[in-house]
């Protein structure tokens, strides 16, 4: 069973809650992969903060991120008034991840009918839980996503690892731990079967190039970082015998709402005959959106086009500028990938088709609240 | 009709016969946009390195380059030993334009004729006529293109400009001057049509941020950059009217190799039912390759994706890594576009159907030598 990524040889996940029960935990994803950092969040507000500027990212890692800020915003007011303001300000920190709102009224609707003086030790305890359920449902879907991926490298040819295209990061850093579309992965080599993974950079904030090699970088799983302008020529030439990215909103109809530049690489998968898979957990449908039409894209500061961050000779993090001065730029971080360019959704309870028949089908109404939660705070 | 670019009102071509006819002088593209400087180039060795290293780049400004580079070998030793070294060492420079060998050809057909002692300077005037040729080229090509874009123009909503997305740079400066895919939108700019250019940054060696929108600004036409994972987005969206690009080299099928990352736009185009043009001069199909299969791709340095070079805060021009120490990278740097992904290729000669019959019916012999070429040294 795949275990607890290590850093260094110390087991991380990527947010914990403090021993002292007063703060999260959580690794500085800005700094990787020059630097790593953990930095320690006290409030609702540093939360909010972490999401906004991306310390904290990725669909299922926001959600649990966001569970514990409202945990926090009650530790200092359990008030009524409270919840709805950390609530509001914690949901529009991101605005296309849902996983952020389905984790977040997954707390209120937790804490909402308790006594107020009840509510934060309840929170607390539910976003544990949130944090706990990602990680045993990373790991399931890892499990039905290696299902995918063995058929895929008995008819590989002779001698060839099995070749992977995923785009940004949907890793171990872009959850609490195990990853989305990397589960599977790490579950084929972790288990002798030898794999290469095509890590797309991922621009404009470059997820790929920082977090994806760096975290299978540390798991020692053979990857190669490309442009993201090569991946269909890749394909083209037989490169690639699977893509795997993950989501960060699946409409009911199986429309994907994923980092900007997924849908070019599903276009190519489909024109090359590569199949195509987006894995997620259940809590990224968003059964209120009908189609991706209806999904708000984000649109993020022009500098993270125009700027770019990294090391310099003397080791130096410097953030250089790559255009001329003034240069306008635009930033949508997400695109829609349309339910017909998904050859299947890899989710913890296995494999849907991208239908709206059979996303019907799964049960996404939210589970009743637990009836003897234990108090850790 | 369009003039000579100007920078900082000094009218400019991107290369250029020295006054004293010992070399060449280029703009050394590699310092654009932070800084513009110009080269002289006195031997066929340097403007090798000039190719290669890509202080000049661009199909069309590569042939000219290179055919000046024939005339500064003949220069100093005017054998037929010296006219084939020469000539292999500059074909050997970049593997994918073909107006690479279309311009060294036809710079050795013209000399190889002429007793030894007339060569250098019969190759200085050919040079010379491949560089205006390229210019007038470039002029009808413009011509033709402002026909595609002005019944494109007339369909738009009203009030808004008529929006062209580019990839990599095939504007003024991938040329002797006016440009490829640019020339229709500089025609249709000076000409009031309002215009809005969508460029792509085009990674990993940022073309489209560097020069097409350092040469776009210069020029005054509106233009945003984004990142190259943006486009299938904003077609998507429908802010995208047309799509041109050029090309390093087009097969007698119609397919076409250009800069890496093209094919998906392309895709995207097709998806979206947004109209796709690739402008390109004649001298850039190659009716020896049947099809894009044939073409070779240039496998460039790693470096180029893992590092990357911009001005930071203090205006230092620094070089950066974006990966993780020793990070393995692929860096494909072209793709090829399949014909039927194609709308039609803008030629100096017309619009044509990217297809097998139209091309062979353009006249692609070799013209025949000039009978009185003037002696300019």
């Amino acid at each position: 069973m795949l275990g607890p990524v290590n850093v260094a040889g110390i087991p991380y996940r990527t947010i914990w809650p403090e021993p002292d029960g007063t703060a999260v935990g959580v690794i500085d994803q800005t700094g990787l992969p020059h630097r790593f950092a953990t930095v320690r969040l006290a409030s609702s507000a540093e939360v909010a903060r972490a999401i906004r500027e991306m310390l904290v990212r990725g669909a299922p890692l926001i959600g649990a991120a966001a569970a514990y800020g409202l945990a926090l915003a009650l530790r200092s007011d359990c008030s009524d008034a409270s919840l709805a303001t950390a609530h509001a300000a914690l949901l529009a920190t991101r605005p296309t991840a849902v996983n952020l709102r389905w984790a977040l009224d997954r707390v209120r609707r937790t804490v909402a009918p308790l006594p107020p003086p009840a509510r934060a030790a309840a929170a607390w305890t539910e976003a544990g839980r949130i944090a706990d359920a990602d990680v045993a449902s990373n790991r399931m879907l890892g499990e039905h996503g290696l299902g995918v991926l063995l058929p895929l490298a008995q008819s590989r040819p002779a001698g060839r690892p099995l070749q992977i295209l995923t785009h940004c990061n949907a890793g171990w850093l872009a959850t609490v731990d195990l990853g989305t579309a990397l589960a599977p992965v790490y579950h084929a080599h972790d288990r002798g079967l030898p794999v290469h993974v095509w890590v797309d950079e991922t621009r404009p904030r470059n997820q790929g190039a920082a977090l994806t090699a760096w975290e299978l970088g540390q798991h020692g799983v053979p990857h190669t970082l490309i442009a993201d302008n090569a991946g269909g020529h890749l394909m083209q030439r037989g490169l690639v015998d699977v893509v795997i990215v993950g989501a960060d909103r699946i409409a009911a109809n199986g429309d994907v709402a994923n980092k900007i530049g997924t849908y070019l690489k599903a276009l190519a998968a489909r024109d090359c005959g590569v199949p195509f898979y987006v894995a997620a957990p259940t809590s990224t449908i968003d059964p209120t959106c009908v189609t991706g039409a209806a999904i708000t894209v984000e649109e993020r500061d022009a500098r993270e086009v125009t700027h770019i961050r990294g090391i310099d000779s003397s080791g130096q993090l410097v953030e250089v500028c790559l255009a001329p001065r003034a240069t306008a730029a635009a930033n949508p971080a997400f695109d829609i990938t349309p339910a017909r360019l998904v050859t299947a959704l890899i989710t913890e309870h296995g494999l849907f088709p991208a239908t709206t028949a059979a996303l019907r089908a799964l049960d996404l109404a939210p589970p009743p609240p637990p009836q003897n939660a234990p108090n850790t705070p």
